[in-house]
């Protein structure tokens, strides 16, 4: 039987998980791919921490260059993350003729165009399926399952903290510190949650599937990017009692000729699929010209889903290396019908919108004034129960409005003396 | 470039389809695989109605012999659909050493063993990712991207006319026939809709998706099958005031060394994502051992989406002949812990049950009497207001039970005398 030597750069948490699941179906994939998948070498920085798996100590190494000098070596397996010293690592990897696994998002989405680049030039594959929603095989089913697919819109929910903060949030009507306490204590999140609640993963993952849908990938510089930090308790039950869920959506669009790509929390209709997706799940909704709309769900986090992607991947490049396939050109060609990327202040959207006045007469006629100046028009309005002395949350839902008009006119709001209260403006996206 | 070539047999709704995207998709394929796939001949016994695709009317032939026989031919796409000639004409093209893409789960359904087994022995792949779920990549996604995976349970809405039916029976609080009508006047069922709502179709594409989960092809007389033709809007109403939507699933879950492959409207607690899946879509959800929960959701049917999974077949393929690639071992191996199939006494469940009376003292004590004497314990029961003179509906829900004594219960119930109609009992099935 054919055998495909790999080796593994990062022997944590998913190195540890895609070992346990290479050792314990290795008889079942090799009689899928008739194929066997030999572990050559696994490389960490600490080799005398205790893993939860057996492995022949003689493979161990501290030296990534044992294994991405190795002419036996046919994968290197990269699963250390951040971005130095992997990217070196990846480079010096497929310049050594090596395909390559990875799950490392940040570091594709800060420098994929140079490491497709090189692997195209090399005539070598990087595989990246546990770089988005863990086991959920969405870039396989971009890639190839939907391969005669133009894209109009991908987005989803693609970070299970945010996600589970929003839910609990939601669900227990607790502040934003709490819900991410929470998280923290039942290991949700992580001690410095920061790349989760400011958006940053979810946009490393967006210009993934960005790349995948449209074929370019999109700087990090260009995708808008707001957290849910000022998410508040109140506005997710606001938005509740109108029929609406809050959740943190990475999201690719076609508008007219160009692009949007952007992370920022989202009204949902509560009837939208994607609404009902609750806790740390992900779930990653496309719309596609030919096979309409699809979801796909699924643990977006956790060693053995993230494990499950990465095992696939070397199985898909095994049989792509015994049979000399080279299959990175399945990656979307650029959309040549998007021109460029919309600007932020060029966004139009519905607005939730919540603003805190004091409780007198005039207030309303003062609001709505401004925001007609700026040609918002108000879809709904509902002043709330008193809160504290003379103070009233003023909820509205607007119609569509472009992002910069409705940033001037809650600007000028602001600075009206009977305001009380930083004003918040949440995106509402339609089903 | 390289070319392969494909014949098409079977000219109608799908068919007409494949040929519009790999018409519209030619460039961008051929990009994508640096292959160009060619349609050299299309068959139909219809060749002059009028069809909505530019084709060369040299192509068109009457003789399906004219596809299989011809030696310039790498793959034969099947999608006439039926059993008969569809069966010979699939053996005959694997015969002569070609590769077969079809969307017939009624024929793999039925005659699977005897087509895999052929297809394995000549060497040749059969695909059929149409034919679960249209344009979602359900079966690449169990097949390759969860190629690691054991599945403790795959279930799901896989009959969108059912699905659409129930949706409107609950949404419109309509009777099952004027739900039929409806479906019917949309175009979402078919003049004779038997197969769909008696849960045959959903029982073909179960087969199919427990074949790759699970690794056997259960032969039709051997999974339990009930429609929907049953299901009342009462029964759908109460079920709504408990927390529960009726929806006609397909299940294939492993218990113990058993596996249970059955059909059947079932209870979902509101909260479960299924629940959410309306009108004609489809939506499959699984339970892997590493990759966890995960679902699947699109359009169930269509020209398009199924066409879409046609395409991505066949550009598979196109890759697979190219480089000598050989992949139907994907396809699961017989999951050894299973030592055979659950008989449907056997089976386990909470139940919904709904019992026609008179109102009259004494009744519920003589219902709960038989329950008890077959060891049924009840988790709530309900009785709704009187419908006609003395007549109430009995809600009750509960405990788990096996079948048989559930069926030997209501059987003994209803020959009670204060009992005016046949009573009506769906299972449940938990998160």
């Amino acid at each position: 039987m054919r055998k495909i030597s790999i080796g593994i750069i990062g022997f944590g948490n998913i190195g540890t998980g895609a070992v346990k699941i290479l050792n314990s179906r290795k008889l079942l994939l090799a009689q899928k791919i008739e194929t066997e998948i030999l572990i050559r070498r696994i490389c960490d920085k600490n080799l005398s921490r205790s893993r939860d798996v057996s492995i022949d100590k003689n493979i161990l190494t501290s030296d990534a260059y044992e294994i991405i000098n190795d002419p036996g070596i046919d994968i290197v397996v990269e699963l250390m993350g951040g971005i130095n010293p992997a990217r070196e690592y990846i480079l010096a990897a497929l310049k050594k003729g090596k395909h390559v696994v990875t799950a490392n998002k940040a570091l594709l989405a800060e420098h994929g165009n140079e490491l497709f680049r090189e692997a195209a030039e090399r005539g070598k594959s990087i595989y990246f399926e546990a770089s988005v929603g863990a086991g959920i095989p969405i870039i396989k089913s971009i890639r190839e399952g939907l391969v005669a697919n133009k894209f109009h819109s991908i987005f989803g929910i693609v970070n299970g903290t945010s996600n589970y903060i929003l839910t609990q949030m939601s669900k227990e009507n607790c502040s934003f510190a709490s819900a991410v306490n929470d998280a923290k204590a039942k290991g949700f999140a992580e001690k410095d949650p920061t790349f989760d609640i400011q958006g940053i993963d979810s946009a490393h993952k967006l210009i993934l599937l960005t790349y995948l849908a449209f074929g370019r990938i999109v700087a990090m510089k260009d995708v808008y990017i707001e957290g849910i930090t000022e998410i508040s308790s109140s506005d997710i039950a606001y938005a509740k009692e109108m029929g609406y869920s809050i959740k943190l959506l990475a999201i690719a669009k076609k508008e007219g000729e160009e692009l949007e790509v952007r992370v920022h929390a989202t009204l949902l209709p509560k009837e939208h699929l994607l609404s009902s997706v609750e806790g740390v799940f992900n779930a990653i909704y496309a719309s596609s010209d030919f096979a309409g709309d699809l979801m796909f769900y699924g643990p977006g986090a956790g060693q053995l889903p993230a494990a499950s992607a990465v095992v696939s991947d070397i199985v898909d490049l095994a049989q792509d290396i015994k049979a000399g396939l080279f299959r990175p050109t399945l990656n979307s060609r650029p959309d040549n019908s998007i021109k460029g990327l919309r600007k932020i202040d060029d966004f139009e959207s519905r607005y939730y919108i919540r603003i805190t006045a004091v409780d007198e007469p005039g207030v309303l006629a003062k609001i709505s004034g401004v925001l007609a100046k700026f040609g918002i028009s108000i879809a709904s309005v509902n002043q709330k129960e008193k809160l504290k002395s003379h103070v009233v949350p003023v909820v509205m839902v607007t119609h569509e409005v472009k992002e910069k008009n409705m940033r001037l006119a809650l600007k000028m709001i602001d600075k009206l003396s009977e305001i009380k209260d930083k004003s918040v403006a949440i995106r509402i996206e339609g089903v």
